[in-house]
């Protein structure tokens, strides 16, 4: 029996793919550090788990296919304190971030239209653009810089009659950088120009260290028919399990097309939507020591990095990643290596391959993206077997 | 700004595009018995709701792809209780059984392939259909034999070599048929003889009255390759909101894929696999009962549809469905009408029209679904409401 071509072109997930290794790992009986995947260790907030425990009805049944009305409210308020008119009414939920990506990709493009994305880049924009049938058209930017935006006039070549739309996410995964609105007005004034989507994964809204501001494509009310926020609680309030993502837009034929793909699917996870309801009402009380936390994570990152003499980063200026050029030929082997060949008193770091975050062959090879979600003592333990793992494996080479 | 062509044509659901008629009968004050839509009245078993509130863990986080090792292992147990061999590396969770049929459509078939499926069929798959680009070949059955199968040659004429495979759904949303097993041996020879997948949505599995037995296409070990079971546990234990579906499978190649995609949404909702484990643990329990109830229902219903003047079904054999002749031209029609104009003592019912349970265009306009979940005194109530407004409706038309 035959599986179809878009099925075996699938690309498998290059963060989940390499777990086999590290289970075969664990039977040996080697403990592995996870920085290969950003599913945090940061308890999720009790009020959110609370509310989830509380559910009080007799019967779990369907909710509305667009979410729960008080969530989407309980989502205007939260934008309304940062500033930003969103009504319930532009709010749509979804089966996580992940389907927000999925009904957007699907709402706006046919299959063959394609999308403009920054790489490296969240590697299951892949996965959905293939399932879509998208062409993603990446722009590829560069560790020397941070990966921050070239100016528009280098974007411009990008853009054929196929164009549908420009993808942005910021505070970026998987490289943390954290774009200035000089870099997201460039983007909303080609998007102007060329008549083009805005789309905008701001899954780390918080998530800026040393004064940053973040930046929503929603504060540009010029092109307020054209952008298009994707959003999930997973990382904001540490539950990934729960599967709550959300859509953002003021485009009322885009958010009726929305529906009926929800239609079809009926409804969001009724239970996490209380706990997410709770965790939008409660966030300004527990997100800064979150973040005060992945902070300080970060600077034991970039400290150990410093010390990794042929690695190469720049600050991560946000979201829990940096993606770090390693003194290695193909990083992906190097992981593997660790996972099979490598550990310091029965442990092992395992970082995620940068390659699957690019959609161009053969670019970031000799790159790893580090996603710092676990605590300092654990995460300096875990910098020390990966500096320590890197002069074996050179020695091994040479 | 434009959407995309396969947001245009993306249907409406036909069993929730009427819902905005229901929301103004209910602001008028007007209280409105929902046969419509299959979401359950039946208080979710204490035990699942136990599993879910119980969750102990402090971090709400990811879960693997293809869903928790427990839970597959509990669902490999519940088909042992049939005497089906079903191992845990055989079943793939999904966010619903929504996500199952998507999932199972984008794994077979690449955009103009084509799945024969008997109509009228579960509205959805037309839904998942567009989204996959995917053409239903319906195969139209007929209310006067009860919506059971034609014989084999009768399909034959539908397969061309764009074909991938047969769906069948027993027993049947929305018709209430359960199919014999001569009548799935007949699907599982057509595919061998053409060399297609079958796939089987058997989300009702226990919804079957009168001492019929189902007939799983899992238990057809000729065509163990080929076969491919859609589930859910939102009717079975009545938890619609849980989004928690399920796919079996013995195709490793297909699993694999599935895998694939599985990756691209990360997982399926963590806390409520727990209740799904302990429903799947205590199902022999509760299960009788909740039959039981349906069973008693199906014989209100029918019962009341015997004394309605021109209208017409067989009694339905299975599932909490059944699709009834009404003496009108169109039902769609007499719905909204039903929600804008009559009432008694302000109350009145909402039927879902079954037109857009057929892909045949212009099919089915004089039909109706009824979705029996309300209880007995509430059924006899509704039913007698439907009664009363056809009577007027015809005197109107006359």
């Amino acid at each position: 029996m035959r599986v179809s071509g878009r099925g075996l072109s699938m690309p498998a997930s290059p963060i989940r793919r390499l777990i086999p290794y590290a289970n075969k790992a664990k039977e040996r009986g080697i403990s592995v550090y996870h920085l290969n995947i950003g599913d945090p260790d940061v308890p999720t907030p009790k009020v959110i788990l609370k509310a989830i425990k509380g559910f009080k009805q007799k019967v779990l049944s369907y909710g509305p296919s667009e979410g729960l009305k008080e969530l989407r409210k309980a989502i205007s308020d939260y934008f309304g304190d940062y500033g930003i008119d969103v009504e319930p009414e532009n709010v749509f939920i979804t089966t996580g971030g992940s389907e927000a990506i999925f009904f957007v990709f699907s709402a706006i493009c046919d299959p063959g239209d394609e999308v403009i994305i920054p790489e490296p880049f969240y590697t299951n924009y892949n996965g959905f653009a293939n399932m879509a049938g998208v062409k993603i058209k990446p722009l590829t930017l560069s560790v020397e810089n941070g990966f921050h935006l070239p100016p528009k006039d280098d974007i411009k070549h990008l853009i054929t009659d196929k164009t549908r739309a420009i993808l942005i996410c910021s505070p970026n995964n998987p490289t943390g950088t954290v774009y200035s609105r000089e870099e997201i007005q460039s983007i909303i004034d080609l998007a102007l120009e060329y008549d083009l989507w805005v789309l905008s994964d701001e899954v780390y809204r918080e998530f800026v260290f040393d004064g940053r501001k973040h930046t929503s494509v929603l504060e540009f009310r010029e092109a307020a028919e054209r952008t298009v926020v994707m959003d999930s609680i997973s990382k904001r309030f540490s539950c990934c399990g729960a599967r709550i993502g959300f859509i953002v837009t003021r485009n009322r034929e885009l958010w009726s097309t929305l529906l009926k793909f929800g239609q079809a699917r009926l409804c969001p996870p009724t239970i996490e939507q209380m706990g997410a309801i709770a965790g939008f009402k409660h966030w300004k009380e527990f997100m800064p020591g979150i973040i005060d936390e992945y902070r300080l994570r970060r600077d034991v990152v970039f400290e150990e990095l410093e010390n990794i003499e042929g690695a190469f980063t720049l600050k991560p200026e946000g979201a829990f990643y940096t993606v770090v050029k390693l003194p290695v030929d193909d990083a992906e082997e190097f992981i593997k290596w660790m996972l099979t060949e490598f550990n310091i008193n029965g442990k092992t770091t395992m970082l995620a391959p940068a390659s699957g975050f690019y959609s161009t062959a053969g670019t970031g090879l000799d790159e790893a993206r580090i996603a710092y979600v676990l605590n300092q003592d654990k995460l300096r333990d875990a910098m020390n077997i990966l500096r320590e793992g890197l002069k074996v494996y050179a020695g091994n080479k040479g």
